[in-house]
């Protein structure tokens, strides 16, 4: 245990320094749901050290939402108390600093609950929280929190103690706690994804290809597509970085010209099924033809779910440096997860990704966005200029760039 | 464990049929704390049960009070966020039902914290839960919640789960879940402190006597002042009991009025100190002489806090048919020790204690409100109506009216 509590305040301090970066005088946001509390408790000291004015914890209950979707009138599912998003906007007209716990409580609570039905009722998620997002308003994070049941999910062969263990060891690893100094490390990952997102955009790619055992798949980039990395800035200039970990650079395509064939490098776990040996076939833009090993049925049923499921959102690149891919652990949260390798979206886009107003309505829209890992050391990438010239992204994992 | 669990379950259902009485197409405001999560759930699931439109989950976590006591700066300590006293208004607004669980979490976590840096903060209190209280709007309930910390407090000399289960027994039997029907046993026992409450008032007192061993205590009323029964309705008619268990009926005399000497007949535990045999004399409603075997200077303390800490603000009878009190148990908890006997509280009085507006001026204010048990099977208390008539109201615990 002395482990786990070290741990616990080291990500408290990284959270509150490097992830949000909270300042002196501000409301902290703090998101948890039972089972996180020992994180939430360091991270609420470290933020009123940092010498935060309030720290407002959030709540979110997972049984409550089946206990709504099991008895509750159908037709009350989607309502949503006026000041549940009335508080986020507050949130960002006192421009606080918002941090939230990642990692699954209660991984199959929700098993037998109608899909339907938890689709009416979208919290904790809030429309609200988007604008936030876009408005810039916010200094914002997301860390990991390892719980017992997120431990035995990952590490199901071991006994609950040492999954946890486990767990934590691995999070501290992806999180560089066991840096020297886990802000510095950061710092420095940072400036690096940073200085190859902007020599990305500065390409000015018209396209990214991908060529490796079962793929060989062409994305279209739009004429604004500009690469991101995980340092923001506040409309008022705060640094923040929000996610902990973050490994990618990422952009948002075009979903009309995608081309090709792709083998996912890692399993996808989606609706509660994993998919393995993934390959998917696009032709301008759609996937048109879904096989796998195991799960090819889920990710068919996936595409079918909107007009924009079939075509891609995002389109995201991780180098060899990257910490969570090595692990070869499956860690059932998108935060972890979509940062293990190169990877590509199916469905809604971010706007964030174009820097032209006029290429906003040409991103990608649906209800969607599912990640799948197609990189790997195995896989090159490259990209082609406007100009028609290839330059090489990644051969063997490391950029060359 | 398995009377836990049905303990749980039917205080949960006790609670939303008949202590907030939630009706379909509410909003329900919850509030817990951690370590609170089974009976939340279990209430949630009820109230959803019940026809609730959305359970709005609100946890508060006296830990992170306790970090922002120590680490943040002093002049923020008063600083509330304006989102939560508006969602309380909100609940108003919307006429929701609201429940909210009581019983210590963590008993001792504040005892080395500053007292003035604590009164600073006065979360989870806000003003505006008063004003939603007056106006009626919402139909609510507080009920006890057993934890293995609040266990250990009240019995520190079983082992916790031992100490678990008792404290459970104990709620249980409080709160009438072992009787057959624990919703007609709670109407029975209203209908009889609303019966007694309406002839206590149809009485018109002048002023109330208390007599037994070393008590012989005179409190006047004042011209309005009304006997109240915890059987409340909201402006919409939605009849509800605010806490479960109730025994008392009580009401705000004058505070210019009280003479006589007064000994208390449980211990009270006030500022994390027991006080036991105190003896208190009141001269033209002042305390002017506080005497105790144990913790005098406390009280001592307490009645010099401002100018109204030394006069009464409630008087309140319980009779022998009352739950809590043979039990013969400190539960360190408002809720359940304020109701073990007749009692009278040093401080703030109640509107709601009197009928006229013209009187509400002369009700006693302070900042505190410190009950005291006064009563027993030995104790009489007797009437003096407003023509010199005297009325015996209890003789050895039972009702005279």
């Amino acid at each position: 245990m002395a482990d786990i509590d070290r741990y616990v305040s080291q990500l408290a301090q990284l959270a509150v320094r490097q992830g949000a970066n909270v300042q002196p005088g501000q409301i902290v946001s703090l998101a948890g749901e039972p089972g996180k509390e020992a994180l939430w408790r360091a991270i609420g000291e470290a933020a009123y050290a940092a010498g935060a004015r309030f720290v407002d914890l959030s709540v979110f209950d997972v049984h409550l939402k089946r206990a709504r979707a099991l008895h509750a009138d159908r037709d009350t599912l989607p309502y949503v108390p006026p000041w549940i998003g009335e508080r986020v906007l507050a949130l960002g007209d006192q421009r606080a600093a918002r941090i939230s716990l990642s990692g699954p409580v209660a991984p199959h609570l929700l098993d037998d609950v109608d899909p339907e039905l938890l689709s009416l009722d979208r919290l904790p998620r809030v429309p609200e929280s988007m604008r936030v997002v876009n408005d810039q308003t916010t200094n914002w994070t997301i860390v990991p929190c390892p719980t017992p049941a997120w431990a035995t999910l990952v590490h199901p062969r071991l006994e609950p103690p040492a999954a946890l263990e486990l767990l934590w060891e691995q999070i501290a690893h992806v999180c560089r706690l066991d840096e020297p100094d886990p802000v510095a490390a950061w710092d420095a990952r940072l400036t690096e994804l940073v200085r190859v997102s902007c020599a990305l955009t500065d390409l000015r790619l018209d396209s990214v290809r991908f060529h490796g055992p079962g793929t060989d798949l062409t994305i279209g980039l739009l004429p604004s597509s500009r690469w991101i990395a995980a340092r923001f800035a506040t409309v008022d200039g705060i640094v923040h970085q929000p996610n902990v970990p973050t490994e990618e650079v990422f952009t948002t395509p075009d979903p009309e010209r995608v081309d090709g064939e792709v083998r996912s490098t890692k399993p996808l776990f989606t609706s509660g099924t994993a998919v393995t040996g993934l390959r998917v076939r696009f032709e301008r833009g759609r996937a048109v033809q879904v096989d796998a090993d195991q799960g090819a049925e889920v990710v068919r049923g996936l595409v079918a779910t909107d007009d924009g499921a079939a075509r891609l959102g995002e389109v995201a690149l991780v180098d060899r440096e990257g910490r969570i891919g090595p692990l070869e652990t499956v860690f059932f949260d998108t935060l972890l997860d979509e940062n293990a390798a190169s990877h590509i979206a199916l469905g809604g886009g971010y706007h964030l990704g174009v820097g032209d107003p006029a290429d906003v309505e040409r991103i990608n829209e649906s209800a969607i966005h599912t990640d799948f890992m197609i990189g790997g050391d195995e896989v090159s990438v490259d990209g082609v200029r406007t100009g028609g010239e290839t330059v090489a992204l990644l051969r063997g994992g490391r950029w060359q760039i």
